[in-house]
């Protein structure tokens, strides 16, 4: 199908569609993960009933509080939770019971078709970098970040093979107006990518917005019956569900639209230091959040979100690339396959400050944990630096790059004839080499992975060629593809109303940076 | 016990060793990784026993060589092989039976007891980069190594806390006569260590010289009857078993010493491009050579090895921390539990040139698998670079340190009463902190696994002291460690015999630098 095959249908702008798709390059995106290998269950099934009896015994007992929300109250009383002031006790069994009406798999509708994911099941859907305020690169060192960085973060994002998702907030445009940042971050995701994307949440009426303009670029009715967005909703940990985050949670459960429901803990500090107590308010949380999206609209598609860090005792600073880090991330992933939830974790996550090896190590830690431990919907796959303060444009490729990898290793080991390769080892024999075999020649361009950053040169040809590091290599790499890039087709007319829709919008009311 | 029990108790120089031990500085070192988690399986049954029944195919119909080995080819007649040359072809199912009575679970004993390892079952037993003839640090670049590069690579080694074992040739000393250099790395992993470590392997004559020095280190008797040393036999893949490597496996089988028994394949070169193909080359290899060190001694002790990499078809170049090596390390874990053998695989393996970020890629993805993997003995767990041509000084630290992430994840997750923590969630409440909550006054100091060498720092600390990267971080890590180094204790008597044998036995003979 070509890439404007939604909008053309829709409007039939057929005949510009087929112009603008005449002049594009196509781009090579990996469909997302579905992995052909086990998940790695860390806990047993006597700990993980143990964690949901707690979980049951926190929301009766403790309760959670929504915040400055008297109709979020009031649908949790009718629903039969005990609620005293903004502190809502749910009995046991009920927020289980009010899950249940979730769908397990939910389909991403992406304006390319080619590119749609599925969230959920066996499946990896890896998205860039989400919130840093910051930028860094190796020519201009770290800064604020602007709206053309962030357009310049969805074309790297756009021209990632092995980036399925396009992302959200790849980082704040610090120097648009806070009330009006999220109206170009939602066009930049629309016109300069064609992969699936974020929806606002800064406010309940940006998330209408984001409603609004998926109405323009993929048909108001598409939008009703559709997913097409996947926003973030964060929890206020410890249990506390604040009114905006809740808004806009509210509008995408009404519009069918996808949220990520997750608490957000540095252990420590926001959950108690273990893991086993981490993994207990995590659940009791989900609960709640995700109950409550479903007294909203039953049905509506949400992920089981799991966001956690631990804190360092000296420093008081979020760590990253943790043992305790990779624990709760395969306990929340068993604890959301047990609820039939698709579940959201990992990433390249990191604390180092710059993309050294620190930072790799961090991140290849929690890549790999997210891989094994089940994740099926992947932000900050690529490009969070420093604690997520920074978006980093080298690392951005990096990590990228690295994704290959998860890609190859949830294919699975092939058993077929040509993979037991009984002929080539007679062919070969004791002592004899390989590299000539006919089943070399035959296999070898898709036998293995190969990085696209990475060094794998002889040293001397390193050496002459500068001894180049990793950060430089991604840095040529950053440049190479932003040169080459160019725009997806788009139908010129759904592109023309949504910038109308932008200026408009933006013209309507007067700038805030708060 | 006191780290000089075992000298002491054979000497009976009790007062020297008392006296030695009152000036030394207790080192910390972790014991052993018990995993307390499963291990990953990724290929199923079916597939294991495709892969089995082929490798059995090829010991029957294409049979393994056994080079300059009239001995071993008697022995394999013997036990019922169709001898052809030097062509031994294996009746389908004698490997098998023959491998039965190799122990599934090695103690190696260390001098000082604590240090005792266990190979097998669930353990992973942590063990430095092995042989890399350049070492390389941030002050003198890359250069050949010599012996005082040894020494500083064992003290190194004594004092890392997640590495259990002192290793083998942690680099070649280039300055020392090749047949000479083993006496002087032995030396300085009995004296300047109290952990366990590995024999020499170059020549059949070294690895008597290593009994013996075992025998003045240990005692005589306690070398025949315990294991005291483990060596690294490497398979010249594909299907082929060279003199040297064998004669050195027959003095350590027949002297109760245990060998790893490890094919050493970059895949594409020495084995087909396929994972399943490669598996089943490396069962076939492994079968072979450890039923030949049970026709030397049944019940020797010896690991089932695998040294995988894949080549870079554009280069020629060996590439590590693949997805196609993770593979073969999980797969071929699966085959050694399945005969019920320690299992040696994994490392911080890279190609990287320098310690930056692609190193730590690489080395990430292959510490995790060997993790999940099941390895039982992990050779190159820290050092490793550039294709193992370069042991690196700050690489070994930085590598060391992650060790720690892999101890806390193998621990698994503590689920007793104080784990659960719902008095600490109960305390806190919805929008509180656990900060200052008592659990998390009791419990911070054991609760997250801390690193020794990656920044935590605030942005600006670190910017104030200087940006410092991971390499110039683990150089002064490198600096202190060594300045603080103090020599383990040892029974005065046991140095100076040992001192002794490496001085006579090297005025014995004339150098050879080939």
């Amino acid at each position: 199908m070509s890439d404007t095959t939604v909008t053309a249908r829709k409007r039939g702008g057929a005949g510009a569609a087929r112009r603008a798709e005449r002049t594009s390059v196509k781009i090579e995106t990996a469909r997302f993960i579905e992995r052909n290998i086990p998940n790695f269950d860390l806990l047993s099934s006597e700990a993980l009933e143990i964690i949901e009896t707690n979980a049951e015994t926190i929301l009766e007992e403790i309760g959670v509080n929504f915040v400055n929300n008297p109709s979020a109250l009031a649908l949790w009383k009718d629903a039969g939770a005990d609620v005293q002031g903004e502190r809502v006790h749910i009995p046991r069994g009920l927020a289980r019971k009010l899950c249940a009406t979730a769908p397990s798999r939910i389909k991403q509708y992406a304006r390319n078709p080619e590119k749609t994911v599925e969230i959920g099941g066996n499946s990896l859907v890896c998205a860039p970098v989400y919130g840093p305020p910051f930028v860094r690169d190796l020519a201009g060192g770290r800064r604020y970040a602007t709206i053309a960085d962030f357009q310049k973060f969805v074309k790297l994002g756009y021209m990632s093979k092995w980036l399925h998702h396009s992302g959200g907030t790849v980082c704040e445009p610090t120097d648009v107006a806070v009330n009006k940042r999220h109206l170009d971050m939602l066009l930049a995701h629309m016109t300069l990518s064609d992969k699936p994307f974020m929806g606002s949440v800064t406010e309940p009426s940006r998330a209408q917005d984001s409603v609004d303009m998926c109405g323009i670029l993929f048909g108001e009715d598409f939008v009703q019956n559709n997913t097409v967005m996947t926003s973030l909703i964060n929890i206020n940990s410890p249990m506390t569900f604040d009114d905006v985050m809740m808004g806009a949670l509210e509008v995408y459960a009404r519009n069918n639209q996808a949220c990520v429901v997750s608490p957000f803990i540095v252990g420590g500090a926001m959950a108690p230091v273990s893991v086993a107590g981490t993994l207990t308010q995590v659940l009791a949380e989900v609960l709640a959040g995700i109950s409550y999206s479903q007294l909203i609209r039953p049905g509506a598609p949400v992920i089981f979100g799991t966001f956690v860090t631990s804190i360092d005792m000296n420093s008081g600073a979020p760590t990253f690339g943790t043992p305790e880090a990779s624990q709760i991330l395969y306990g929340a992933g068993q604890l959301a396959r047990r609820m039939g939830l698709p579940y959201r974790s990992g990433g390249g996550l990191c604390g180092s400050k710059m993309p050294y090896a620190q930072a790799a190590y961090e991140s290849a830690n929690t890549l790999q944990a997210a891989l094994m431990g089940g994740v099926n919907f992947m932000l900050h796959s690529c490009g969070w630096l420093e604690g997520g303060l920074v978006s980093s444009f080298e690392k951005f490729v990096m990590d990228a790059d690295q994704l290959g990898i998860l890609h190859h290793i949830a294919k699975g080991v092939q058993i077929d004839e040509n993979a037991q390769a009984m002929g080539a080892i007679r062919e070969v024999g004791p002592g004899g080499h390989y590299l000539g075999c006919d089943h070399t020649q035959t296999n070898f361009k898709s036998a293995f992975w190969r990085t696209e950053i990475l060094d794998y040169k002889p040293f001397e040809t390193w050496q002459e060629e500068g001894a180049r590091d990793t950060v430089t290599l991604a840095a040529e790499r950053v440049e190479k593809m932003i040169n080459t890039y160019q725009k997806p087709a788009i139908d010129p007319a759904v592109e023309e109303a949504l910038t109308d829709y932008v200026t408009r919008k933006k013209a309507s009311f007067p700038d805030s940076f708060t």
